[in-house]
This record gives structure tokens, sequence and C-alpha cells, in this order.
């Protein structure tokens, strides 16, 4: 089941620039382009990507939301032109199951399976023993103001807000804390509130957990899984990175991310490439 | 590049009942058997599953070793001949990636994704801050004779030997700790020695961990993620398996796997199905 993902004049950023357009003659097969807003550091930022691509194969599949995606990047996609071909692998009365590849130029971008549900069905039964981050205020976390130069300019910077826990900032003034740690509110910029597609923005929007181990330079993702567990409440998001095996130059980056209601309603990992460049 | 996968007489069962045999006349395509003695619960184990594919898509890429491999179970396989379908997506100079779909009958029934390198190329660097499990001796380890039934009967069993720690085994006598724990040493019963293949079994080799949370019943997998980090050291294997939320009617379980040298050689994450009944 295709529907259009389209809609006319999206009032936020964020389904704007995901928006896919089915190919009337070709099931499952979308055009997009990948907007230059979303770029941060040495490219477009991977859960834009993700996002994007999750959107589309939302549209080829029964149920809405990606409960567990996977994306594996495979070379630099460009702002421009690109082209989202899906694929149903399965479709079940809970769960179904597909393929998006992003394409630019028939050269493939990213690879995404994913498996998706409803989250509005799901049993409300909550048994957990994760608990959320402690963050300071909103007020005492770094604002952008305190980010430097290469962030603060960073197109992502003007579609998100990121407020990071002091105690986790302290790469910014050359004290990375060597936890590996990096912890922020965040929210969407433009007032658009959180949702299944927001979440997995969310967990690739913040500084890499490198530059609080003292590592500088950017962590180039090889893969991103992404279980959505909750549809998301209205408001500030908290999200929690953490690095605990840098070894053999890679390095994993596991994230959190809790609603404005106390629930944890993402749970990520990726794995990434470590950068050869040590601080100081 | 597609070798040949089959080797004269393998010496081990792991190595026998992961058997591939390229298509002559369909390149990337490969015959196989799903053994029935990899059963365990419900069905096949699916870190054997997840074990097959990956040793059909290493013969297809360049790169020997699944760095990070993600498996999405889409219906139940069955012990008799499949199919398995690889596509390579991208070669590159470290890293290759591609696509091993499971198939019997034409149905699909496990769809991987993987991203492949040379664990033996990598750069030795190790700078972790993850700690091993501390498991009591091997003698002190519940071994199967206190599993019950449904357990020691498993062909898997017979496979695999998994000693576990008695502080998660408390579900064995009907006083499971409700931390959502498990923790086991693990290795082959036929003397194998452990590589990047074993890894992704032991990863999905023991009890799940809702018996810890006092949950009773079979948790399907619907997607495991696995990276292998390193090359494992000869000897046991500790994995150690913990979930932390559970709602909605599903759990996440992180695993890890150390080597007898006491090395982080795996982190894995699965997204399951909760069971519905409770013990008690």
């Amino acid at each position: 089941m295709t529907e259009q993902v389209s809609a006319a004049e999206p009032r936020y950023e964020l389904d704007r620039d995901t928006t896919c357009v089915p190919r009337p003659d070709e099931p499952g097969v979308f055009a997009t382009t990948l907007s230059p807003d979303w770029a941060f550091g040495m490219g477009l930022n991977g859960g834009y990507l993700l996002a994007l691509a999750a959107r589309a194969l939302g549209a080829s599949l029964t149920q809405p939301d990606p409960f567990t995606i996977t994306a594996h990047y495979l070379s630099a996609s460009q702002p421009g032109p690109a082209e989202v071909r899906t694929e149903v692998l399965r479709t079940g009365r809970t769960l179904s199951s597909g393929i998006a590849r992003i394409l630019q130029d028939g050269v493939p971008r990213v690879h995404v399976t994913g498996s998706y549900g409803d989250l509005a069905a799901l049993d409300p039964e909550v048994r957990t023993s994760a608990r959320p981050p402690e963050l300071p205020s909103v007020e005492e976390c770094a604002a952008r103001s305190a980010f430097p130069a290469s962030f603060r300019g960073a197109a992502f910077m003007d579609r998100s807000e990121q407020l990071l826990d002091p105690a986790t900032a302290g790469w910014l003034t050359g004290r990375p804390s060597g936890r590996g740690e990096i912890r922020a509110w965040w929210r969407l910029a433009d007032g658009r509130a959180p949702d299944p597609l927001a979440l997995l923005l969310a967990v690739d929007a913040l500084p890499p957990t490198g530059f609080d181990l003292g590592l500088r330079g950017w962590v180039p993702t090889v893969e991103l899984t992404v279980h959505v567990r909750a549809r998301p409440a209205p408001g500030w998001l908290r999200v929690a990175l953490s690095t605990r095996n840098l070894a053999g130059g890679f390095l994993e980056e596991d994230g959190e991310v809790w609603d404005s209601a106390g629930r944890l309603v993402a749970q990520s990992r990726q794995l990434a490439r470590a950068p050869r460049r040590r601080a100081g």
C-alpha cells in the first residue's frame, strides 16, 4: 500500500525536508530532495537521512511507526535530488518489515531496514528499570553560543536546539571528562512537536561522545539502529549518549531519549569510526 | 567476489550446519539446509540463523568479518532446505556492505544487513571503560542439569554449554531477581574455538532476560544487531544480557560478550516481544 507522503506546504522544516513524492509509474519508489539545511560537520546529518528514509518506508508499509530501524551509511549524501526505493519484505498483522534505499544518480547512499508497528496500539504497561538522566534546568545548560564556531555555523544548529549538560560540556573549554558521555535537552527549533520521525533525528543530533573522550574530529557513522518505544509527549526531549568501548579504531555510541512525561521513548546504538586526531 | 563457502567434511557442528553452497548459475545465491540441531524453544535459534546468513554474506563481500550486522526475523524458519540470496550494496577499501536473505520455498525467513571489515587489520589500541562481568567460577555456575526440562531437552543445548551465574539463575527455582539480567559462561560443546560467527550465536544463546523478570514463555526476536569488535581468544566466553525497558509488550535485550583474555569482543541489542504470561 503506497500513499501520498508529500503534504501541500508542510508547516514545519522536518516535514518539508523529508517530503517524498511517489513515482506514479514505479510503485514504492519516491522522488525527494536532500536539503542542505540539515548539514552538520562534514555532511548531511545521519538522523535526517534516516528520518527521510523512514518516512518513505512508512508510506509503503501497513503500520505507521518504526519500532526498530537500522541504517547503514554507504557513501556521502549530497544536498540535491535523490530517489528512495522501498521494498516490502513482509506484511503482518502487528508488524511489517521493509527496506528503503536512498540513491543519488544511482549511487547508494543509505540503506535502511525497518520493522514497523502501531505505537498507539501497544499495551500501556511499563515495567522499566531505566531512569531518566538528571539534567540541570534548561537555563543552566550550555546553549549554542558556547559551542565552537564549527558547530555554531552548522545549518543543523538552525533546525534544532541542543542545550548541553555542563557536566558533559567540559570539552567546550578544553576539559573533556574522559567518560564518553554527552547529555542535552533537545527539540526542533521551529516548534514542531516530537514524534517518531523526530526521535530518529534526536539520537544523532548531539556532538559526538568522542569529544568528551578527548578526541577531535568527526565520527562517521557506519550503522545506526533506533528502537522507538513510545510516542513522545510534547515538549523538550532529554537525550543521553554514552560510549564504553573505544577500540580498534571504532566506537559504539548508545543513546536514550526521554520525553517530557519522563518516559523512555527511544533507544539507539551506532557503530562509528573513531577520529584519528587527539585533542591537545 | 564469491568464493566457495562449503568445506569438505567440516570438523565442527557450527561449520557443518552453516555450509552454504554457491549456485553456479546464480552469482551470490547459495543453497543450504537449516539444521534441526539448533532448535531452541519454539524454533531454530536466531543466532544460528544469523550466523548462517553472515557466513554467506561474508563469502560475497571483500572483507571477512561482520563489524555490524542486523537481522530482522520475518517468519518462522523450519529445518530443511533453504536458499540464501546475497546482494552487495557497496565495496569499500576497509568496509563493505551487503544483504543476505534466507528464504524457504520463496518465503522470506530472515533478512540480514551487514557491514564487513577485517578485524585482523584494526588498530590494536583499546580505550574502554567497560568492565567484564564478575562471574563465579565455571564450577560454581548452574549447569544444564539445573535447567527445566523444556531447556534440557532442546537440541541447542547439545551444541553449546551455558553455565549460569547463580545470581541470575533464581528463576530456575521460582525466585527471579527481577533485575532482568542473565550472565553465563558459554562455549561450543564440540570444542570449536570461538570466532566472529560463534559470537553471533553467543549473544542469542542464553535463556531470555524475561525469565529473570519473572516472565514465562518465549520471547520472539523482532530484530537483532551485533557489533563484533575483536576476534575472540580461545576458551570460554562470558556473556552478560540485560533488559532495562519492558514496555508496551516489547523489551530490548542488550548483550556483551567477553573473551578469555578479558576483552569485550561483541556488543548486541535485540528488540523482542514480551511474553504475555506471568510467572507465578
